[in-house]
């Protein structure tokens, strides 16, 4: 009997009406003959209302009660959802994390799973049992609760469907696919059917929204085909998986874009061993993720050293690299707050030339000023002013004959 | 170093300002030098809201599902008053009933504890923490979440006061003490500095609005001191405990009242054996708890029954009680629903002549007709009109002289 795994997020279980909904979904799957196990999150603004609680109580409600707190959001969930399949006429058992054998390390806040023990998920599969399963949390192994962070209940879907050898794990969220670009900005853009695990990871910000990019790399690790579709709409949503077709493999296979980009740029830097790290270091230890990094290759052994971080983070940023800057003897430090990114995708683009080429030139056209350029193995992207990268989804989109779909 | 459970009820856990005045409680009895276990109840209306959700979802939710559910709120408060002594520089550390070995049987919704695994609670005490302990929730052999039903924060407390040998076990809620009758109705009402386990338990539906009667029957058992004090006052409260003073136990302790009783007679019974169990059988199977029941020695071989019921009761009672009456040859069912019940309530009383006969006289004299009497070793209770219940609690209240307190 083929055995899947379901998740579905707290948009799709916001009040009871939605959850009757979802329960009607998983009763087809167990009506087709389906072994089903459901991951679910916590109801739609759950979370967020019991982080507001706790500030009230305290300004540092501390991480493992923090935890013990959130944990309860996914559970409340669970049992709705199991209540609402008994009402159906199925049998249905809600687990909780700990129940379900998630084991995690002791992080609070943003567990890691070390393993999971599904003894009791396969003893309630044997019963006849819909399994569900509150997402999101743990156990160490002291027997205090964990929360997995972010994308966490993605992740306790793959988790699960990787410990139960399923055969697919199914991703039931607010859209219906992955998308050669975000829908929102290019509404012409095609659903994929099928997208590459490594791709699904470059599509960074835009590619998140639909699923955390660490369950994409659980999935990867573990082979583990991942479907992502709506729980309201019948569509067929698109599988990440690892055996995309070789044709659909040379071709760009999605535009990502990113609002949410502000650079820095030390100027006139000795280039010396070392100088890197002591301007990256401070950045870390403060807690400010570093996106883009480009340094230029040196003329008289001064570079410049250009970064980018979110918007949000830009003034905390140049507070630390500013003294750091002239204690090694750089010229000046500048930064540009509006910034955006764009990239396109696709397994296998370097090695087919032109690519580059043709997006460079795509945007030239309509006269968009690159300010800077990274690349990987299956992306290329380029910062640009954020007022431009509409138009540049736009162009880049009909250069590459997205429209077409695949 | 003294060790003492608190327990803290909804109204004391309401919002956050209040969950922080219960913070300030427990640093008081901390800095005093005492190691502090405390057992929390949900906050404010969750588990009605709870309770409410699950109905939305599915008319019969199931008990496992449900207990999961409401065992949630029991968490959440558990956490906040952590975090709220965390952020006051205490330490402390929340459990759940499953972390705080809280073991039950699997009857789910009223389940029993059948033994308390403390050893995580000790460890944490040895740690310096306070430990707070989600109550009303226990865990069953097969890790499953149950709850403990009615007076279900009250049993944890008192079971975990038990099992760790606590000094007493304190009960913090929004009445500050046992009184000589409910202050609701006598305002010149004493409150009791002490007050024995069992005398405590005659006080029935008014002291269950205290402390519920399976704690102080928990306390009883194992000798445990009940402190019953109020959370927002600094006043002394009421100590339940087995070492009552001789010279209070002769006299009448408190006055009862209930205005829920509804009367049914079975008039023309048969006196034959079994009659009893075939009138009572079929109410007990429905769920219909019977409190007083009177019969009457017979004459010629006939009886009457006398039984009273809660009121929203009476119709189902009635239902089930007129087709068994008829089918063992009595004559007719008659009921009442305008009832009210008022006790006396002292230690040794039966023991000592003249208290029966000084109630009644008290009633007489305000022209209050008694319907049925019943007494137990330490009660005498007399059913009577519901529109007189304060009357007779106001002139009982006199006649025992129970303004002049102890």
């Amino acid at each position: 009997m083929v055995l899947v795994v379901q998740k579905y997020g707290g948009s799709s279980m916001a009040d009871a009406k939605r959850i009757k909904n979802v329960a009607r979904r998983i009763a087809q799957a167990k009506d087709k003959g389906e072994r089903v196990v459901v991951v679910v999150s916590a109801m739609g603004d759950t979370t967020d209302e019991l982080i507001k609680l706790a500030y009230q109580i305290s300004e540092q409600p501390g991480d493992r009660e923090l935890d013990v707190l959130l944990s309860t959001g996914e559970i409340v969930s669970s049992t709705l959802l199991a209540m609402a399949l008994r009402a159906m006429g199925y049998e249905a058992i809600s687990l909780s994390g700990a129940q379900a054998g998630i084991r995690t390390d002791a992080t609070y806040r943003r567990a890691q799973i070390l393993k999971v023990e599904a003894k009791r998920v396969v003893k309630e599969l044997e019963r006849g049992n819909i399994v569900i399963v509150a997402g999101f949390q743990g156990i160490t192994d002291e027997m205090d609760i964990t929360t997995l962070g972010r994308g966490g209940s993605d992740t306790t879907a793959v988790a699960l469907a990787a410990s139960l050898g399923a055969e697919v794990c199914q991703i039931y969220t607010d859209v219906d696919g992955v998308y050669t670009a975000d829908p929102h900005l290019i509404p012409e853009a095609q659903k994929l059917t099928e997208i590459g695990y490594e791709e699904m990871l470059e599509l960074a910000s835009y590619g998140a929204k639909v699923v955390h990019p660490r369950a994409v790399e659980l999935g990867e690790l573990f082979n583990i085909p991942i479907l992502v579709a709506s729980s309201f709409t019948d569509s067929s949503g698109t599988l990440i998986h690892g055996g995309v077709s070789m044709e659909v493999r040379n071709k760009v296979r999605s535009i990502a874009q990113d609002l949410d980009v502000a650079k820095i740029t030390v100027v006139g830097v000795p280039d010396r061993p070392g100088i890197a790290a002591s301007i990256f270091q401070p950045l870390a230890t403060a807690g400010i993720s570093i996106d883009t990094i480009v340094q230029n290759a040196s003329i008289d052994n001064i570079t410049d050293l250009t970064f980018t971080v979110a918007k949000s983070q830009l003034a905390k940023a140049m507070r630390l690299v500013e003294p750091i800057a002239k204690s090694i003897g750089a010229r000046e430090c500048v930064s540009d707050s509006k910034l955006g990114k764009v990239s396109i995708i696709g397994t296998g683009m370097q090695n087919t030339p032109g690519y580059a080429a043709r997006m460079f030139g795509a945007l030239s056209e309509q006269g968009i000023n690159i300010q800077l350029i990274t690349t990987s193995e299956i992306r290329i992207t380029c910062i640009i002013d954020e007022s431009r990268v509409e138009d540049a989804v736009r162009a880049l989109h009909r250069v590459f004959e997205m429209e077409i779909g695949e």
